[in-house]
């Protein structure tokens, strides 16, 4: 096992032993004992991914009466994958790359302005904790690309988490868990681990109910990350009144919810059940429109027009979604296949949630029709270059979670082509380091037999058709798979001899 | 065969014979060659339908300028089902009841007022028009519950139509189609129709190409009838520029283009396809909520409030439908199925509308779902008697096309129950005439074993929990399949014995 941990900036940093692990746990205790004299709450948050990190930061960075009512600890795991997160928080720096300006400066702000955050590794906190916050990540493994059903949901790592928290915390505490997770979980799996721990520690249940409350964050990659936390309705809710009304007067404290009011409601597992249906839903009008993309193709329609013109229905159908490359993302990829597992293993239900979990087959097999178009125009693909031209998910983003791009980038592999991918915001793929990302659109598209457009980033929109006949082959095939191009850039290549086709844009045979 | 057609006001018209028509058809043709002299354009509605019916009237009312641009001609068959209608709106009553209190209005003036509608049985008005309008229903069998993919599209009424137009109109003639069709209808039905009929006349094709256009209209029952057909978005197509000019000009004096500007797509094919593809979708996201209903009533959650709280999410989750009983009306029940036909029939492909199809399954077998919950509670249903309150579709309207009511009575009573239904607004149930209607809710409620409220008409919303509770047997079922009871009047109901349960609320249990 490695000893050390590589930021994304190629910093190395020599994972902690036994020693400095107690060094660490005495001076987090001192470290709340003394901002406890302060008069402030200590929030302890489990979990510094791209929702726990912010998370942190943004109630480290919370005023209210001229004064920070909280201090944060940050807690991750010091493996080798994240804790170089834990030194680079500290320093003052924020532990991923964001569009929103506003990310960079919360995090120098709080640890190097405020002194109010402190990450690290160490279980420590959790005794001095008021409040627990959980943004452990709950994953799911695809055993299988496109056999939703048959997926495994992670939640080991999420109950180790509840554990440690459980064995630690004061019976008083709140935890307040904001990881997205099946319905249910709060009620059958958080409430017993703790309730469980409570025993073992000799912690009358009676005098100590275990105060638990979930709420979910809505927080979107891009140009307003901090916004998407702080200005955001909250739906949430708790295991009884006590642990409501202390999540209440927390989240109040940190949403701005003048303008976006709490919303309560009846169970946990009610709020469980919200966020796992409002990513379903998403996910669900994508695929929807997969099958239209499809059949506008066969038939020589342009469908985004016909989006367009449906979408003026204010209210009903304004919200149809795009035809597309495919859908990446931590949340769309797998909260349906949370829904199933929960209704099948925490509540025994034998019927499927057949749209759900079929809308995440139909998205997961989606790039593979941009490789199929890729194929027709191209024919045998071996020892071809292929540009793939975005590594992203979503529009002027670096987020490489779940990219719809690897499967593509794979596809391509196996049929011995040889993609070469180009993205102007991303220089790794999360998961996928070993894929070579350029930033020299010239150097991949030189030569390239084949172009994939499959992120509409404004940089790939404003790219004129002569960046791409300029440098690929004579006759070679584009596929815009994101809506990049536009007619006159269609026609103009085609004017040139290359072979252009689109997803959901049948209407270019008549371009 | 009978030899008279009896209006939903029992007057029986007898149908006129061989010499009635011909005599209906010289004074036809007199009257618009009088119109004709008169300045005005022929505009031949066929088709007098929910859509066909409104349109005439519209057409027939439009002015500009201080006079009336068109004389309007309705047509539709002599059948004993529909034959009434003609008589009735040359009477200068709307052939059906409608809370827009503008229907009877607009009926009365153009009939009796402005004597600028006339309706008819006769083809001799084709060779008259300028523009044919085509409202023709184009219906769907379904032969068997559940299966969509299964389902005969009866297109032959509509060609047949679609014939006798070509056979008699004028080269010149504008077709301008409004009938919910399968994507490709135009291009590849129609237009050879008529391509044919014009070689068999002796027509010359390059001097006259068929001038045919495609609008699909978006009126909705309710109390803005007449609105939703003139404020109202209209996207359409046409086969080529002269009938592109004619259609534009045509629509532009009939709606409001002004807030609504006209959409024009690529092709007819497109415009079609939009119609269908809008149609699929509402019935996708309705399908969609039925999963989460089950699992919601399952697990013990009210699924109302969830979905109010994911709604606040505008223009990506505040279309997301609620739970409820079925889907009725004449769109959402088989447009998918057309989208499928059209696939496979005009353009051969192998290829399913995957989800588009299944939602229409989801949303035939939803109203079983009541009746499971009914069953439940009561156990043997046999010579228990059901009131079902309610039998139109949507709403406060009286409209029962295809509603999902009698899927439910049908349920009831092949297990032995006695269904009787109740709504304020219908007095019989289109097709199934043999329902009796009652508008006597208290005698439908009398000594009832159960109760299914199965729409939300205000009626039902202001009954207080004793109309039920004093008449129902005691200890009867009541169901609210609808979200029709307040938590409060679910209380009192079952503080007096009756066992509720309702669609999508899985709390009861716990109120």
């Amino acid at each position: 096992m490695s000893t050390s941990s590589i930021s994304p900036q190629n910093v190395s940093f020599p994972i902690p032993d036994e020693l400095a692990s107690q060094r660490e746990g005495a001076e987090i205790r001192e470290i709340c004992s003394h901002q406890k004299s302060l008069g402030k709450d200590i929030v302890v948050v489990q979990g510094l991914g791209f929702v726990g990190a912010v998370m942190a930061a943004i109630v480290a960075d919370c005023e209210a009466g001229g004064r920070a009512p909280y201090f944060v600890v940050g807690v991750n795991s010091p493996s080798p994958r994240s804790y170089w997160k834990i030194p680079v928080m500290n320093s003052g720096l924020s532990p991923f790359k964001a569009q929103d300006p506003e990310v960079d400066k919360i995090f120098h702000r709080v640890a190097r302005v405020k002194s109010n955050l402190r990450a690290t590794w160490v279980p420590d906190a959790y005794a001095e904790a008021d409040i627990i916050i959980v943004d452990i990540n709950l994953d799911v493994t695809k055993l299988e690309k496109g056999n939703a059903q048959n997926a495994r949901v992670e939640i080991g790592a999420f109950k180790r988490g509840i554990g440690q928290v459980s064995q630690n915390m004061r019976p008083d505490a709140l935890i307040l868990i904001e990881t997205t997770v099946p319905p249910g979980t709060v009620e059958h799996i958080v409430k017993p681990i703790v309730e469980k721990a409570f025993n073992e520690r000799g912690i009358d249940l009676q005098s100590f109910p275990p105060q638990i409350a979930y709420s979910y964050e809505r927080v979107m990659p891009g140009d307003h990350y901090i916004e998407s936390v702080k200005k955001m309705w909250r739906t949430f809710s708790a295991t009884n009144d006590e642990a409501y009304e202390k999540a209440s007067s927390f989240l109040s404290s940190i949403i701005d919810t003048k303008s976006y009011p709490l919303c309560r409601l009846q169970s946990t597992t009610a709020a469980e059940m919200a966020k796992i249906m409002e990513n379903s839903y998403r996910a669900m009008n994508i695929a929807f429109i997969h099958e239209w993309t499809l059949f506008a193709e066969d038939i020589g329609i342009n469908l985004f027009q016909v989006v367009n013109s449906i979408r003026v229905r204010k209210g009903t159908h304004d919200n149809m979604m795009f035809p597309g490359f495919g859908v990446g993302g931590y949340c769309l990829t797998k909260d349906p296949i949370l829904a199933q597992w929960a209704s099948q293993n925490i509540f025994g239900r034998p019927d499927r949630l057949q749209f759900s979990v079929e809308a995440v087959n139909v998205n997961d097999m989606m790039p593979h029709h941009t490789f199929e178009l890729l194929k027709k125009s191209m024919g045998d693909m071996k020892a071809k270059k292929v540009a793939i031209l975005g590594a992203s998910y979503r529009k002027d983003v670096d987020d490489t979670r779940n990219t719809p791009t690897v499967i593509l980038y794979d596809d391509i592999k196996e049929a011995g082509g040889e993609p070469a991918v180009h993205d102007p915001f991303v220089s790794r793929i999360i998961g996928r380091e070993e894929i070579d990302v350029s930033h020299d659109v010239d150097a991949t598209l030189k030569d390239a037999d084949a172009v994939a457009f499959v992120v509409n980033h404004q940089f790939y929109k404003d790219m004129p058709a002569e960046s791409v006949t300029s440098r690929a082959r004579e006759g070679a095939s584009v596929v815009d798979a994101f809506d990049v191009l536009s007619d006159d850039t269609i026609v103009t290549m085609k004017k040139h001899g290359l072979k252009v086709s689109g997803v959901g844009k049948g209407h270019i045979r008549y371009l």
